[in-house]
């Protein structure tokens, strides 16, 4: 599973943005890692850099010392589909008539058909396939009959549908705006006189930057060199975080919306210690995404928490797959179960998520292979059910295990002794208050707004 | 001075395109050496790949074999401005109201501006700031009201002034066009059942196909399954062939508009014989560029033919200049005098052009430091003295040393014991045919068309 | 700190062994991460590939092909001087009058001058500066006078002094060696009837090998087609196993020398609560090398273990350090406190080491930033003081903190409340046996044997 | 055909030699186009840089501003076997009892097995398979019992047989040497106080020296603070230059010997006038190798010189090959025919060789696809029969179309309406000297030493 995207920016009156964009797009990195990008802005100079790869391998010394200027946004990417190359890599530069428009977009549209539609009617090429195209042809077209781009980007904002955090940088100004369902993150921050906009709060830390707060949903928050300001026209409508973001995609030293997501997933492992209890020696989480929960397992239950797999950092993109014993070896190499801990011991293996259950199988396997006597397997999150229509890349639905087998088959297929996730209506319990809305259509199929309308081609349009 | 693109193209009815335009491009390079790309069509599957580099740097038989599809166009390009960057790169793609529409732009547009202010008036966005992506634009819109892309074609031909040659690719057509004055060069040619078309007949030799005719100026020629057509809305307008292409740009094999280049470079030599006759023991052209006149000149004059210089082929983009002794050290690593041809010797040096008289001078300088007693410069071309704006790169007229000076101190700063260009009123001779119409204006500042009127912006525009 | 090496070999009958010493590498990666190599041996034809960069930077699926044979041997390499090129690199092949000769090696000669000098004087030319190159001049040396490799082996190690562990192969034959002292570990596996011999255990695990057993200090191995077989010439003397590794070097998921590295660590932590107990909330390890100390501590103080600290995972070797805030700032894009576990709490930070005060003094202050009202330092080791010979890069005495600070100095300095080092005289505890003799040298200045008369030119030779 | 090899160094007292060398090479290209590299010693302290690639590609400014020192060596290769790896390049950089020792080789050995197995059976390990590992380790073990290094090159040339031109540099000195025979070229030039060597004159050109004069077979020249002196003990033997260098390997602008090339090859295709007159109306040669001769030809048999090829020079290394139409594609993409001078023309063509006659074939099909009546083949040598032993990678013999046909035969498989070779006996007469002693072992088979006798394992060695 991957989440789309990371954006980050920064305004300052001097200096040079690009280092601390590419500082924040470090701490941006597990959010995209396929391509990346920093438009830079000086007086109106736009420069851009992008390519496939990591921050780290895309940019070096010599291209960061080319984008020049104080006020500068940064992307990171991950394709959902096989559309992964060059072109559409982020910011998106758009000449038109008022001068430049930079983009970095993290979220999906659900009416991206009907609007690509209307566009080439009146006569627009696109050179990409990314949803960013079309948001910038939006507000070109809007701004030739606006007083300023934030309002051109509010009359775009009526017409698109679906999840987006945007960064627009135009000559002289800095624009943060979220959707009014707010499902993917955004927040403000300051270091000395320069604005900081991150998609997690993680990044303004990375760059020394002091939280203000987050955008809200439906906002336009416009920067410039007179300060911060807002307009509000979206706002106050139905809001709906995802969820997904604290179990899964944010790091756990980020807080969005108020919650702190390291919280939130104690606080799913809790609930899972009272939910699935079990006697156990030793509790244990799947690096890195299933450790936090474990650990709150292992709070709420009594048992001992500990380390039941070491994991492989080194095993990235690069690794040539075994070819014969194929999957299990590569998951041996990037984990290796901890035969001191396991021998002879009943576990609780604790994980954020069984997509196709392959993984888990493999896992289960090497953790009984080394000794462990009983593998009860807990996920810190209910069941995939449901396709997502905002920006999460879920299998197909012929391929989510939990889809087409019983919990008890799952529970077989892994060779777990037992299996089990989070309640569904247990969710809100973890965001630690009461009233914060989300979204959990993954889970349970209720999406926030009619998607399947905009998402089929030419079904829906409002200018 | 550098031309600023090669294109190429082929349709064929099964198979794979990409190879032969690969093979293509390469004879073509001299056109253009900074960025290259390929863009194929496979049922409309359009995949693209580009990149800065030499056509032999960008592709490999990986990325070829992605490039699947009977259907292709190539691109070699030059970048007359600093804008060299790889979002410029060509093929441009274009998504709109009808599919995929493919590009491939040599030559220069003289209303840009004008065209682009309107286009963004109605909304337009622009990634690029290559001429290409106007005409893109134009076609998209004319499309919508238009039975066919051709016809949309010949519409934006009606808006668009200055120099093109064209290669379209839609969904079921391969589509070549050449601008009503004919200034870039465009071909058609035939191997087995596949219609190739290059901007210069050496690359139809190079894929081992047969020459069938050129492009007409004016012409829009449509290869689909069912064979050629030709709209000629636009023929039979004044025709001014770019007179450089023959002295300069185009390989000495390829032939154009009825013209071979090798022997207007021969018919250039023998007419400097005849104009600027001198005693001497030796004829020899500066590699490469002035050889086939040097050889006119032996020809015409009855001095002995040699080798003066020999030519480093290995000095290509990536040598690092010497910082001390800077340019003659440059010249000196890529030029080599032939002691054995020069000492004690009076010889003739021909070459085709002096720009700022830098290089000139330094190359004399090296002749005469390897014994020659006299060195004659003959330029096969008369002075440069105006800026072109059909997409040739002169210096600016303050480094153009014509522009600043007189033959006489020309001849003394360069070293020289005697200089002659070729007489303005000549050229005509070269081209070997009485009627072939051709544009000197770089020569003469004599232009086809009102040149200044569309290249300032806001002039002149007529939908 | 660094190590310098880690070394994975295979012997089998047939198929390919380079694949799954690759796999292998990828596993020892943390022991050396400059540059890696694999030799391999198809029936005498022994093929190379070794360069700068991580495993999966430096092989490709078509490097691992040219690496033909059943047999293999790999190197990962982390340079301890300025001496870091690709000559370096290993394994080092050498033909000598038998055929070819192939060598990996870990560790650290300390008569490396003596032996040089002894071996220029009888003519010899060396072409690296690396240990490894003496030690295949002797070998090759001795080979002439005996009747097998194995026992030229045995010959070479009567003249070397220090830490070695080694790989050695053959036309025939596979030998994997262990200093007399046991400095570095060494150990032997199998799959299925293949032989592999690694640095750690955590590589078996990684090819799916299952532990047979440690090489012997002193021993040599022999592995061919008739089997394993041992040669013990050396065997019997003093041993004395690095304590380093299990503190440091190794991953926790490896056993060497009967000792598991994870319990040494968590008994280093409970150890840790014992001899420097505290008042606090939380207790957490600086990632990833203190993590498993903290859960120790945890465990005997009864402290509740939690996350203190994010470690980004994408900031490695290409990350451009920020110019200005230098330091502190790069220290912040690789850790961030999770304010959510730290404002307003007494927390116990456990670490591994304080080689220079540097990076904890900013990580303190970090914490107290993140509104920790009290921070307890713990180091799982006792100060380092004296140099290594064996490998182990650590800096120059007069950077070490330890060296020139009292203990109360250096918490005053780093910034925290209190500070408390490992006893000493405790470290035999945390080896979890009596009787496993180690080298402490690094804290105690008790040398396992007279290093300095070797490490001093031309001191000591017996041939 | 492949030369193996270039060399050029630089002796300055100040400064940087690096910059000049790298100029050098450039201009020494045309000797090995494999791998290259520089050496350089700054008082001592010897720097490398060597890899596969061009000079251009493989230096940047970077590398060349670590490669620090008043003076310097380089190294440009063609690998004559499969062994073309990056361990092969040079220069070789051996650590010896007197310090490093930097060695260039251009050149064979005839009795490197001889040489090597005595070297092994003393302790020798060879990390390389080339030559110049063994001239190192010669000369290593003779620095033990000899005053300087000068004397043990002197006594390692007794030695070794065969061709070589070297270039070593030790701490305070470089020397240049070339073998008795003075088979492969080298000579001495200034520039200001600095003093270079190189394997052609062209190279002095290309930095701005002056030519002082050629190195003498078997002299050894010294460099260093004090000046220029040399060791004459292996002068004054039996001299053999290769007539090949003459006749293809070495550049038209270069000298040596006391010949230009340019004038041998000019009288090579005079010869070839009158040895194989023909009615004919154009002479042209195939580029670049055979314009040269044609020149010649033209000018002994009056018939008028042209081009009848065009070579297409960005066809490099890293052009694909068509895979179907296979070879002829191949040549039809670097060679086009120009049809305006071949169409109903009596054509001669000349060239430098042939060797498997598949090139020819092609190149005269295409010479007669476009319009030749009669093309009249002229090779400015005699037909290839004998291997050459001195470093010229000529094919097996089984390879050789001369060694297996007629000359009818050759003349009907290559579609010539004629064919003449150089005569034997006149390959004196195109070096324009009387008394010039050269080796055409190739051409006849007399081989200037009993190469046979030390080209076959352990047959001869004299210490």
């Amino acid at each position: 599973m991957h989440e789309e995207c990371g954006i980050f920016g920064l305004f300052a009156l001097e200096g040079m943005a690009a280092p601390l964009v590419y500082q924040g797009l470090f701490a941006l990195q597990h959010r995209g890692q396929e391509s990346c990008g920093i438009a830079s802005n000086n007086l109106g100079q736009v420069q851009v850099y992008k390519d496939m790869g990591l921050v780290g391998e895309v940019f070096s010394e010599a291209v960061l010392d080319r984008l020049q200027g104080p006020v500068a946004i940064g992307h990171v990417r991950y394709a959902t589909t096989g559309e992964s190359c060059r072109e559409n890599a982020q910011p998106l530069l758009s000449r038109y008539s008022k001068g430049v428009l930079s983009l970095a977009h993290n979220g999906n549209l659900t009416n991206t058909c009907a609007l690509r539609q209307m566009l080439e009617q009146r006569g627009a090429i696109f050179q990409t396939t990314i949803d960013s195209e079309i948001i910038a042809y939006l507000i070109a077209r809007h701004r030739a009959s606006c007083d300023s781009v934030e309002e051109a980007i509010a009359r775009s904002m009526a017409q698109i549908r679906g999840a987006y955090s945007l960064l627009v940088m135009s000559r002289g100004k800095l624009m943060a705006v979220r959707d009014p369902l707010g499902i993917r993150p955004l927040c403000l921050g300051r270091i000395n006189d320069s604005i900081v906009i991150s998609s997690e709060s993680c990044a303004l830390d990375a760059v020394g930057a002091t939280w203000i707060r987050d955008v809200e949903p439906g906002e336009i928050v416009i920067v410039d060199r007179h300060g911060i300001r807002s307009l509000r026209t979206h706002c106050g409508q139905m809001v709906r975080h995802c969820i997904f973001e604290y179990i899964y995609f944010a790091r756990p030293d980020s807080h969005m919306d108020g919650v702190s997501v390291l919280a939130s997933r104690l606080a799913a492992g809790k609930l899972l210690a009272r939910q699935h209890p079990v006697e156990a020696d030793l509790v244990f989480g799947v690096p890195d995404s299933g450790t936090d929960a474990a650990l709150g397992y292992s709070m709420a239950s009594g048992i001992q928490y500990g380390k039941g797999l070491v994991k492989n950092n080194y095993v990235g993109r690069t690794f040539i797959k075994p070819t014969q014993q194929q999957r299990e070896a590569a998951v041996r190499i990037k984990l290796n179960p901890v035969r001191e801990n396991l021998a002879g011991r009943k576990v609780v293996m604790v994980d954020d998520s069984i997509v196709r259950g392959t993984t888990s199988k493999h896992i289960v396997h090497m953790i009984k292979a080394a000794g462990a006597t009983e593998v009860h397997v807990r996920i810190s999150a209910p069941p995939f059910l449901w396709p997502c229509y905002f920006g999460t890349d879920i299998p197909s639905q012929d391929e989510l295990t939990a889809r087409c087998h019983t919990l008890d088959e799952i529970r077989r297929n892994i060779g777990a002794d037992s299996l089990g996730f989070l309640a569904l209506d247990s969710l809100n319990d973890i965001l630690g208050t009461t009233g914060h809305p989300y979204c959990d259509a993954c889970f349970s199929g209720q999406y926030p707004l009619d998607v399947l309308q905009g998402a089929m081609p030419g079904a829906d349009e409002r200018t």
